[in-house]
């Protein structure tokens, strides 16, 4: 029988990763997407929430490539269920002043942060809209906002995909569709911000780090908010962040 | 022993007082305030918050009043116990042209949309300061951000509240406090809006009308947030409202 | 014969006396006012513009006192000619804790900022309704699109004070009134701020402080604006700003 | 002996080349560049600014081919002078559902309206960075605020334009290079409008209708803002326009 699924584009070690565990463990079938460089570390996550006693599968694919995200998407519906989450959730966030920002820098920033969520999005959007039903949910940055100095790629990139967030909403909501867009202000527990942070372990102890758990513990909450309020737009920041 | 409490300005009978309903039911003694003209409706709403077996208590008090503000927040101190939330709910829409709206008008709506905010913000924060822990709620609307024809009062009141909140979260979130405004965009369910709404009982029964208890499970969620992922605005509005 | 008056609200030594300056060598009679204790200097202000071959009119006069404001716009009509240009330009920027705001602060900052402003707007606006031109422009901060901390006075009146700008251009442009509000992101040039930059006169000899009569020829060009091509909000700031 | 440069990328019939007519009035050599398929048309505006008595080249290149940008910007400093001013003007305004929008429309629409910019503004930041001086404009839309319904593709990559003039703002303003961004709002006088909007031309009689002239006014002005006040974003829309 057919299992209502989670698509979450970007599955990676923190905040899709978490993600995916949230809504796996309130029953849906998460349906985990990295890049097929990743496909090994995907794999990992989607038999760590099997192992957990819930349903996963690993499928590898580039978000920026249409007949992969087309087909990815065919094949859930095929294979899984119908999809009633599509997460997006892939980052690239970089710095270069206007003068050394080169046009593949420039290019690939948005293909990874945008294209690759509109891609989501309107294969997402194309099978829920029949159903009248369904969460897409695109992670976003306090950059999508404002333009700093060298962030013109990023913020861009950024911008657009809150664009694409808010047309979405606006055209599908009507039709039953909940389209959100979060704003992830602050440093993550990742691997990559740990070996960075001057002060990691005592800035996580003392919750000045945002926790991917209670990122993705939101990202259910939005799914499950019922049709008469809606959250169209989410800002999640530890409690001690400049803003 | 002293029950953590929560106060509610503004527990009217809708969002207000299925904010202080859902409050209570999370084990908070809920302190719930309106004027004093509406004494009786406000110790009914404490009285079926007790009858369902929780705790609730009425402050009967003008929220624009300096000293009956303090008197209030000072006896729930003393007589209730420290206050972990507080919640202005109070608002005050109306619309006249420019030429026809007078300082009356102009004063009143701000006395009460904003400076009871105020009042109420100021002494929660005195006294969860030195405990460096609780959550100040404002409740807000669209207005906040654009200022529609005939909305001079409306929107300027709303406006300031939320640059209240947004001042409050940036100065107490370091220290601990969780302050956070709302966006309530869209027909409420109360009384006076289906006395006016032309299809109201068809909207509601599509989830086309804004479900207090709905709003209100938001703010007990915000509450609940743990302090690695705050969020320092939320919109809620029906899946069908045009924004 | 009666002239085109340009009244200016808040017409002290640096943006304000520009401003009025600046009107008065575009051939508008200025009507300048600011508080009664002011009124040595306002007289001063208006006999300078004289000297200089242009017409100025001195109205003190306490800008949140509604008679006195209906009094000043009653009288310039009579006495001067039909009001043209009505820039309103009293700011109040105070920095408290929020434990430490007194409601007489909150309220004065509001009254200072805001209401009179208000008087101004719907007294300018209910005199150039019927003949359906006229420039309305209000002096606003970059407090009034974010919050900061110790700054929820002078940013709720400041955001107060843009929905009241936005709200009148809404309502009046339709009507041929048009009504616009300043961004001024800076250090300007006043005795005050001379006093307590560190480095006034190197950074002034390198434009990194806002020029008075540089503000002034923006509300010029934007009264100056064809109907066809309006700005309804700008901001200024020095070069090397941040922010 | 070398002139000072006005490059205007997307040069057409109506706004950019009422922007190209205004800086040559201003003295400036005018560059402008269109596609090459619109050589013609491009040629033809060059030689009506040179019958005027003023300078003018026009310079055929694809805005979003980088090698193109570069010879063209090289090319200009060379042959003509300094390039002083960089106004990019191509837009890409198209509506579809989200499930209608095809990856090249989506991708075209980013290239045109927003990639082109990048390019433009980084070359332009390239040489007037060493020199500390210039100016360089971005023509934005209300859609780089806002995403409505069908506007996905249009509303992103001017959200992504935005940003990146928001970016190249707050890097090279304080290296002496002012970096603007305009939201027009509104029909502009072009052909193209005219043929679709039913009472054009009562419309245009009463100035409803965005003129060309005017907002290239407005351009010009930026360019002339002395160092102490500096515009970064300015609105330009008829006087009856709903917004």
């Amino acid at each position: 029988m057919p299992q209502p699924a989670a698509v979450i584009i970007g599955a990676g070690d923190a905040t899709g990763g978490a993600i995916a565990r949230a809504f796996a463990a309130e029953g849906l079938t998460v349906c985990v997407n990295r890049r097929e460089r990743n496909t090994v570390a995907l794999e990992t996550l989607a038999q760590s929430i099997r192992d957990d006693g819930h349903r996963a599968r690993a499928f590898p694919a580039d978000a920026r490539d249409e007949d992969a995200m087309i087909a990815l998407f065919d094949q859930v519906e095929v294979e899984v269920g119908p999809v009633e989450v599509a997460v997006f959730n892939i980052g690239a966030n970089v710095n270069f002043p206007i003068s050394e920002t080169t046009v593949r820098v420039y290019t690939k920033v948005w293909e990874m942060a945008c294209l690759g969520g509109f891609l989501m999005g309107r294969e997402a959007a194309k099978r829920m809209g029949p159903r009248g039903r369904g969460t897409i949910i695109f992670t976003g940055a306090t950059a999508s906002l404002r333009g700093g100095s060298g962030f013109s790629a990023f913020s861009g990139a950024k911008a657009a995909l809150r664009m694409l967030a808010q047309s979405m909403a606006r055209e599908l909501g009507p039709q039953g569709i909940h389209v959100a867009h979060t704003i992830i202000d602050g440093a993550i527990d990742t691997d990559f911000i740990k070996s960075r942070h001057p002060d990691f372990d005592t800035a996580k102890a003392q919750d000045l780090i945002l926790n991917p758990h209670a990122i993705a513990a939101n990202y259910v909450m939005l799914h499950q908010q019922p049709k008469s309020a809606w959250t169209h737009e989410l800002d999640l920041r530890p409690w001690g962040e400049r803003w």
